[in-house]
């Protein structure tokens, strides 16, 4: 991660600045406040602000008018209740902001959900820094052969070699290409609207990031998920560290019902309640299609 | 305002319960928290939590690391520029919480804001308190006899009584048979979720309502306007108020550029440059209909 | 149903109306246009228009330049594998505009759905109709004892009849009052934006509600649902046989996969592997609560 | 525009199969639909669906049953005075479904419009085509010493050639070595969810863009303004020529109190009203920085 001395010195100086509030704190999430957490090569997570707690979620839900008495197991089983039966209101009370630092094609994909609110960093006003994503060797895939929005296994040798080779120079060339139409010097100088347009996918952005928690879980879900492109899911999974440590009961009922948690159809639960009265089920008998079917054994088998 | 000795105690409570916390802090906006604000005869707006603060603004616009060291009278020109010019999304990154407790007709208004999160207080799980708004004298107000929607003198001597009396009286009748349909004394009670259909819309709900600050300045600006219905624009005027002491450098540009300001079409523009010039514009001549015309003349009209 | 004999006529006289278009039609669909569909006494639905078609689906997840000219059977399965992978933004593709008339009770709760948009009737310009929704002796329910936002047994004999002589009377009370509020004669005549606040939650407005069909199906979901009260259930299902008519492999999938489908969390899941397994588990060695547990049991449930 | 022979064909195809309706049908829509209108070297903007006309707002804002009898007179003073007052809800009734082809740095611009739908071609699952935004040379200008966002004279000559040979140069490069990095000749072939990140911005991509009519008019008045990037203002361009044909009053009311509208701060209609009584305002006597007074002056600025 790059971050300048003086970015570090100011992310210091605001985590030494304590004040009083009277809002709900959550202890666990004012230890994370500011820090930056490393994702990726240049990339990090940053909270720069948060509204509300695991009790806030519950007050919402009860419209009272105080923290009430309510022991925290029940706060815990009102929680687990709302996850089960989807309820989202309650989870809509509690707010999150990050900085984000991330790739482009990364940012590409995040900005898909719709329900948060962004600043990003123009690239029309201000110049990107040389700060390109290459992955490493552990996340340089071939193509998935059976998944065709997927990676398989990884690139060994020359093959791995080269392309890394070619990532690499190409973005010092598109950078320098770049640095080079914007230059003054002896000439009027492209706009920077215009010569950011030779800058690669992989190039770093950055932006200030906030949703609601209800929203958030959707994210992570997603995101977070196996299927994800490894490098959205790193950013994903790095907020749930973070997520846990701020609504402690939310993110566990989140991760029970949602995270693990399963989405059978009509067919599958049938064959289920048949294959629990003993009845040996098969693709033919099932009234599902072969790939249906697929996945559906792929959720019943055992994990070991 | 009816809070019960309960609830004014839990309040109580809350705002002796100082803790530390690292996150941007509004100092006027402490002084405002948890405490209900009286709005009409049983109402109250109370803040329950908030993210941001002027200085969140700037920095988000920024996207800058840091709290900057730029004095106030740059965030002041940045958060000018940012209103006049209709940025929205820095505007965003500041959220607040509010419990509200209003008529049921005037939450049918206020929900017409969909970008905003809602706790309402559930009528199916729970029964109502026997509350309604009673208008004052000063609000019992004939139909406007110029404006579909509005309303025009006050109703006086036995015309007001008869009319308070009519709303009393049916309030207190729907409530007394919608306890006496619920009750399961000598009798099986009706379901809650089917009672409440007799009560009237002006009996009283509340909720908790997050929202940005963008968000919130566009409903201020309906619903704090002249023209919008008075039972909301009491609300609105409360939570202006509030939002003042919150983020005063933003709620002064608010006020000059949204809740002062005048839009005018590309044909008033015309006259308007027209008339500096020395011309005499009537509405003839202006290229706009009768109803434009009068929209023009009172808006160019000098206030006293 | 109240309409009127004008009303049924502008409702002929646009189904006569037809016109030559290029855009995709919905055959199922261009039958139910414009009809009012019953629901209630007084209620109901009608689609004012519509856009899309289940190839429309498959169009945006192809992001393709012509109709496509894969066999129906593809379309299907890629309309099942988009449902089953909660792909959203395909079926956000489809666009739907209903005209409805419902109680006010059922327009509050309707409304909480935010992602669509809505013109009501006003109160506030317009006068209602005197027109309230009074249960049928099938609707006249008891507050449940096992659920506090359910009904149970039906209520009968005296007891239903005095709950329908109070909704009744109060409804007839009140609008006699709301009319003579109004009334001009002899009298200034109450604001119309004040008099409705006498009116009670059973009295109908009504509304143009125009919703994508990612979203519909979500409002589907919930309100479709055996948990859902009764009088919005009725809606939610006159639209589940309108939507069955205009997309009818979508609806095929949404029925398979979200209607019947179950979501199960880790934990349940666990616990199913270990029962295929041939273990016996009970709630001591599930790992879930006893309401879980209880639900989870609902769940597996040989279906008769 | 670079449409295969086969994409071509299935457009006529689809332009050639007209079928009947009940619905409202716009003429001039019609003759738009489908049909790829060029913008920039390779990008387009084709219509794929819409629903509503301009008679549909109309019908909205009067929750009316039928088409009316009103004059198109009557509909166009409705229609401008819904567009003078801010009234967002009837415009909303009409949607409007766009096949777009754009580069990826315009489609990053387009995207911060969150409220629409969209499906964008899938890098990870698809190939990108080898087609890059090469702006034309009456296009490439030097960055604005006045505006840090914007552009200023044109690049000539040398300096000219030199960028456009970089561009050029550059994406050939880049794609050269995405084809190569996929290859699975005599290699694994990398993933092609890493392989895009090589991929510069000027790339293009396309999407299906699902926007109502008052969401679609907020993009527009951004975009289509003389501030915002010529490469997303092309785009926006051809859009207003096509909605004009699709709504023309609506369209009409959108220019002359949008895009031609003016909105002025409480302290520049002061000012206004001043001048209009005679006096000589100064930027001293205005009350409004240098910066607001140099904007104010523009606006009041004969247009010759």
């Amino acid at each position: 991660m790059t971050l300048t001395a003086e970015q570090l010195s100011e992310i210091e100086a605001q985590r030494s600045h304590h004040g009083q509030t009277l809002r709900a704190i959550a202890p666990g999430m004012e230890r994370r406040l500011y820090t930056a957490h490393s994702v990726l090569d240049h990339g990090f997570v940053r909270v720069i602000d948060y509204m509300g707690d695991d009790a806030a979620i519950c007050q919402a839900a009860r419209v009272s008018y105080g923290k009430g008495t309510k022991a925290v197991s029940n706060d815990e089983g009102l929680i687990r209740y709302l996850m089960r039966h989807w309820h989202s209101t309650p989870f809509e009370m509690c707010e999150v902001k990050f900085h984000v630092k991330l790739p482009v094609f990364v940012a590409r994909q995040w900005i898909r959900h719709r329900t948060a609110n962004v600043n990003e960093y123009s690239a029309r006003y201000s110049i990107l820094d040389r700060e390109f994503y290459i992955p490493a060797p552990d996340a340089l895939a071939a193509q998935s052969t059976v998944n065709n929005q997927g990676r398989g296994e990884l690139l060994e040798g020359e093959e791995a070699a080269r392309v890394l080779e070619i990532l690499k120079g190409d973005a010092m060339r598109a950078y320098d290409n770049y640095e080079s139409m914007l230059s003054t010097e002896g000439q009027k100088g492209l706009a920077r609207e215009l010569a950011r347009m030779n800058l690669p996918a992989n190039i770093y952005t950055q932006w200030y990031w906030k949703v609601d928690l209800h929203n958030l879980f959707h994210f992570l879900r997603l995101r977070a998920d196996v299927h994800a492109q490894y490098e959205i899911r790193v950013y994903a999974e790095k907020i749930c560290e973070i997520v846990a440590d701020w609504v402690p009961i939310a993110f566990k009922a989140f991760e029970d019902y949602r995270m693990g948690g399963v989405t059978l159809s009509a067919s599958a639960m049938d064959c289920i309640r048949r294959m629990l009265k003993g009845e040996t089920v098969t693709q033919e008998t099932s009234g599902m299609s072969a790939g249906e079917w697929r996945e559906f054994e792929g959720v019943i088998a055992a994990r070991d």
